[in-house]
């Protein structure tokens, strides 16, 4: 679980030093699918990763605006500031912790079950689905993207 | 682990289905980034996860030829082959496999080593990583993609 959350992060630098080439207009560019830039993407991702570890842990969560994030610079310091307490979580969890209960309020008032393991796997999938949308909008610009390999990042567990 | 790949497969069906309401053409259209088409991602997808589970117990692995597989019919076909093998292998995974060495081959000759838990979850980011880059081809041809949620597919342990 934890390795890719790693992975994760690396990929993330990874696409934060990629942006460095492109100007202000192409990064909050509005584009075909997913969130609609590639700066908001990387806001989004960063936004969702904290705020499910905020709830699963009935902290507090706020809607950060993105109108305040637009510039690289500013979701990559968005990002060092929630990522001490997302790391912190990730690096502490425990299989224990797979089927405590989160109660998930939905937008009727009801409220649907989710256990912390799925909410982890959820994190997960979310990144690595938007970072793949990242890449198609990397080619439509004519720049190769970032590795989505797992493999050759030292994160194997010998 | 498992519940990741379990995911991958609910939401692949989920896009075969999708699928179904496309044309030919559609299906086949080559597309910026990725692989080049949505049938091609997702016959890539299938033939990279059976590919690298044959490659990791040392058994032999077959180039499939995307020609011969250009309807949704054939690469669901060539799923369900598959299928039973990667199934089996990822049911009865368990973590002691974890640091089993897999000694990777390149074309220049040398050797890198890969252990098994990273492949298994590089075959995992592979899939999601795709699926992300359909979800755009999608919304270009006008139409909303299958959902890349992990929470409410009942893939948590309860």
């Amino acid at each position: 679980m934890q390795l890719l959350f790693h992975y994760n992060w690396l990929v993330r630098e990874e696409w934060y030093s990629w942006c460095e080439d492109l100007t202000e207009e192409e990064l909050l560019k509005n584009r075909t699918g997913g969130v609609g830039s590639i700066l908001q993407t990387l806001f989004h991702i960063v936004d969702v990763e904290w705020s499910w570890i905020r709830l699963i842990l009935g902290k507090e969560d706020f809607q950060e605006n993105f109108d305040d994030y637009k510039s690289i610079s500013k979701v990559r310091e968005l990002d060092a500031r929630f990522h001490k307490e997302v790391e912190e979580f990730v690096n502490n969890w425990d299989k224990n912790l797979e089927s405590n209960k989160f109660y998930d309020l939905q937008s009727d008032g009801s409220h649907s079950i989710d256990t912390w393991g799925e909410v982890m796997r959820h994190v997960i999938a979310h990144e690595i689905h938007h970072i793949g949308q990242l890449s198609i909008w990397a080619r439509e610009i004519g720049k190769k993207p970032v590795s989505a390999n797992f493999i050759g990042r030292g994160l194997g567990t010998h």
